[in-house]
């Protein structure tokens, strides 16, 4: 066993940054190169372009019509008209033929009465220079066409080649190389074997490079290897302009590339106060920056949004990145360490003109919460955290019109989400629909304190006897109504060919069980099956282990490190495990009714209406939709 | 001679839209492709995407440090300690290793106690599945990661890959032929002949497609012949979604396209009511759109950005193309004519809070017009104009940010403008420079009804003797400085040799003239000159032949079209002319004291006496600087 360094430094995010650009002063340089104008899109200049011929080049005829002297027409009107004849007193001309001496003027056509044989009348004279666009009347040669530190764009390129200009001298991209490193990691499409994890983050990073206006050159994984790791590192400073190694950048046995970057030059800062992303290194080697970023994907994205993106936006000649901000009101209490800067993923959807904030997985595994968040709340490190209701800024990256044509649904879950917001988009409308899972009662909570338009719901009122709507009677205040959504069957989810012989909930008291999330619809059914049965939940091995989705549960019993689990019929089938019904129940959508009339509530009703939702629900199994999208009004 | 005709249709251009729009019903539709994920950036999904294997794919150690088994550690306590046994009690993992039968339980490093001979104590037990994350914690196979129509992230490719996805489907970018015709053109690169015209729109065109999401093939230029336009289009509309054809639009003797069009489909639209930009072709053949452009840069821009935008964006499944507007008070009275909606390109700037927009040269040939505007102002068909001092919504094309740092210059012009603008962008610093020319009198009353920062002026007080001072004096009624700038020679241009013998202001009667704008202080200074001399203005031929800068003289002087113009020596040096100085003169900066401070100011200042200034001005010649820079207090 090799030793371990086991503390990282925890240098604030704004402190590791400047120390690291001080010791970087006056190493970071910008290129230039000179590429063809037709290929400068998007380009930035080194210096102004001047143009080399004249616009136009030579006078020309401003319209279609003929060329005249000028003076040959003194004297035309309507009641004198004059008869011009041609190779005479004029030739045709079309809109930018140059126009030389004897001629000196242009009559444009609409003002020509055709008398045939070679004749033309006019009624009115022209003056010398009529309709003749001078030589350089737009640019003349010599003149600056767009300046330094100028962005080309389409027109300008139309430009810069009409003045003659083929090659252009812009900033050049800056180089980066990328080391995935890791002895676990496979490549895309290659088999996965059991600890195998497919690299991906090095792919982010090629197209986030791109997007900061830099090159990435992606190189093939590399073991942790020390050796291997030193000398791919010493050979790709010198041709690059920055270099990323991903990851190897904690304090694991494995962990190499703080030691590589001591021995190779040196490790400015090892560790930031982020949460996710502390595992960062920024050193610099034959002084070129090198940063090793951390493993976690979201670790890896928030790291390199900090640290390498500034670095890359400079060598870029690109100014501060644009963040875009907006206020809303944070839907959850949130506790934060005062030991470090912390990135909470957000959605963030526009309730009835109050925008909020719903928290989603802090873990820095959980790369989904990136991809469904529309931004981040980041707490200072000099915060404790952030009560519910208050108003935060929030860091969007989506942009604010897709957060306002979003359908805010907040509640249980169940697979036919993802078939619903699959369809919210089309043609027609971008709407989109957003879902937060904390279960039945959570989402009617959330829904009351106006966080979110809908609730799916499936609570059984045990005294009714009533799937939900009595729990909308109790619960609100304000006229409420319930799209009807789906039956479906809840049930113990076990291994195929049921190895343990399970029967009913009974035998879950010997075998390895996997619960739901206080809250969870799923689990007040259960509850409420076990009390019926004299079950105590303390009987059951793993009813305090808690999935947050059927799938969660789905995954944990076909990966074997558990025995059962609980959830719907079409999680066991989505994972081909068996299943042992133990009950229906209504899975519906509570809403205010004065969210009813709202766009994206239509597209919605209209999607659980469609032939498209019945043929998805069919193959996803183990649904009723009889009435699905009927609104039924509560209250 | 070819018939010609005359009469383009003039439909209004929503109208024109919706006709072809119509005509096009049931013909656009998305096409798909299956693309390598890795090269799948900014693309947009067909459908949703759902995961092929779970993440983590197995129960995975989230932290560095051993797995164990967690009923052993029970009973454990600061009090009392537990020693571990490696292999027994514990293996060491790192994060992400897989933990497995008998193991159930991560304790981090950082909770370790290293006792020597592979023996571990803790303080404290662990429950179990501590610090595992399980098998689908973050995404389950079958789950959807992205939906349909979705644009594709740097996270989202770092995801799919990680889920076992490595293709994926998207909406096909539309594939778009675009034909330059015309027997004046040249390719860029090759030597103008007199009457050649480099192809240029083609290329602007080109990386218009690529704005909006399409694919463009840019075939070589098409002579001006019937019967080989006609060829490649037909052969074009097969293997591509949308076929431009540029331009050959208009009515004149050689314009064919409408012809072609009308032979091979069904020309919809000949002629819409935009200024510039009328002579568009909507037709369809075999399908497709296809569609004529004008030839003039402005109105090719504005026709693609009206017709052919909505079409590649509905093929590319993009929504509207989102406009950035901009309220702003117009300085310029503008009348526009009731058949045509007109697009008046503006400069942008924010004068002290008030947004104002000066309107820039309205021909359609005026591509710089176009290069130089942040912006349009579009009078409505049914709009006769806008009153100077009106406020009116800008569509803006430049950043609202960019905006907001520019020094918004008016008045008179000079070459060293352009020297300054290149500079104003640097490393540390984005702000801008813009330049309208108006003359030194219109500049100071644009200064004075709050439309600059500053005007640049050269005025002399005969009574006084003075430079501009006077000038501010009397015109301004809060506190002004003047930036002092340069000393300048005005003179006569000549051709190189003086063919004409041309040696004082008297000979100006016997020869071609070309002189300056009412209001230009070079004319101011001429014609004070010519008082001076006795000599009347209509003695002089061209006298009334109005230029706008002093580089459009010396291009006219150059190009033989005039044998004389008036103007500076730069212009003359940069033109290789002859010149007869005539007088110096100060071009000066005039500025209200208000504005002395802002960032851009300052910077306009320490550019004016900065080395690399004079370095330019040597080069341009003709220029003194002893007090460039030197800010004087007028009042």
């Amino acid at each position: 066993m090799k030793k371990r360094r086991l503390y990282l430094e925890n240098t604030p995010a704004e402190e590791a940054l400047e120390k690291y650009m001080a010791a970087l002063a006056g190493k970071l340089q910008l290129n230039y190169e000179e590429i063809p104008v037709v290929e400068s899109l998007g380009r930035k200049t080194k210096e102004a372009v001047m143009a080399k011929y004249s616009s136009p080049m030579f006078n020309a005829a401003a319209m279609d019509g003929i060329a005249v002297i000028a003076e040959r027409t003194y004297g035309a009107s309507e009641v004198n008209p004059l008869i011009l004849e041609e190779n005479r007193d004029y030739i045709y001309v079309d809109t930018g033929d140059p126009i030389n001496e004897p001629y000196n003027a242009v009559i444009m056509a609409e003002d020509l009465i055709e008398q045939g044989e070679g004749k033309l009348k006019i009624l009115a004279s022209v003056p010398r220079w009529n309709d003749i666009r001078p030589v350089g009347e737009d640019i003349v040669a010599g003149e600056m066409i767009i300046p330094g530190k100028h962005i080309i764009r389409a027109i300008d390129i139309g430009v810069l080649l009409s003045a003659g200009i083929t090659e252009v001298k812009v900033i050049k991209q800056p180089e980066v190389a990328i080391f995935p490193t890791g002895s676990e990691l496979i490549e895309a499409g290659e088999e996965p074997q059991e600890g195998s994890i497919v690299e991906s983050n090095s792919r982010m990073f090629e197209n986030m490079v791109t997007e900061q206006g830099g090159r990435a050159r992606r190189f093939p994984i590399l073991a942790d290897d020390y050796e291997i790791i030193r000398a791919k590192v010493q050979a790709a400073v010198r041709d690059h302009d920055l270099v990323i190694i991903n990851a190897g950048s904690s304090a694991g046995r494995e962990d190499y590339t703080v030691h590589v970057l001591e021995e190779l030059g040196e490790v400015i800062i090892h560790g930031v106060a982020i949460k996710p992303g502390k595992p960062v290194i920024l050193a610099i080697v034959e002084g070129k920056p090198v940063v090793g970023l951390p493993g976690y994907p979201v670790s890896a994205y928030i790291a390199f949004k900090n640290f390498v993106s500034p670095i890359l936006r400079l060598l870029a000649g690109q100014g501060a990145e644009e963040t875009k901000r907006v206020k809303a009101v944070i839907t959850k209490r949130l506790i934060s360490s005062l030991k470090h800067r912390e990135y909470i993923r957000v959605k963030v959807g526009d309730v009835a003109g109050k925008m909020v904030a719903s928290p989603l997985a802090r873990g820095a595994g959980a790369a989904m919460s990136l991809i469904r968040a529309d931004g981040f709340c980041v707490i200072d490190q000099n915060s404790e955290g952030i009560e519910a209701g208050e108003e935060v800024e929030i860091e969007l990256y989506r942009d604010i019109d897709q957060v306002k044509n979003t359908l805010m649904l907040v509640g249980s879950h169940d697979l036919i989400l993802d078939l619903i917001a699959d369809k919210m988009s089309n043609l027609t409308a971008d709407t989109y629909l957003s879902s937060t899972h904390i279960g039945s009662l959570g989402g009617l909570m959330a829904l009351r304190r106006g966080e979110a338009h809908m609730a799916p719901v499936h609570l059984l009122d045990e005294e009714e006897g009533l799937y939900n709507i009595p729990y909308v009677k109790r619960l609100f205040d304000e006229p409420m109504s319930v799209i009807k959504g789906v039956e479906r069957i809840q049930g113990i989810m076990i291994k195929k060919g049921n190895p343990l012989n399970i029967k009913t909930l009974s035998d879950l008291r010997r075998v390895r069980f996997v619960n739901r999330q206080r809250g969870a619809g799923t689990r007040v059914l259960l509850d409420y099956l076990l009390r019926k049965k004299g079950i105590i939940p303390e009987e059951i091995n793993g009813y305090a282990h808690e999935a947050a989705t059927h799938m969660a549960v789905a995954a944990m019993v076909k990966s074997q490190s558990v025995d059962a689990g609980i959830g719907i019929y079409s999680a066991a089938k989505a994972m081909n495990l068996d299943f042992i019904p133990i009950g229906k129940e209504e899975y519906d959508f509570v809403i205010p009714n004065r969210f009813l009339d709202l766009a994206h509530v239509q597209i919605f009703i209209s999607i659980l209406k469609s032939r498209d939702f019945k043929d998805g629900l069919l193959e996803l199994g183990g649904y009723g939709w009889l009435k699905a999208g009927e609104v039924i009004a509560v209250k």
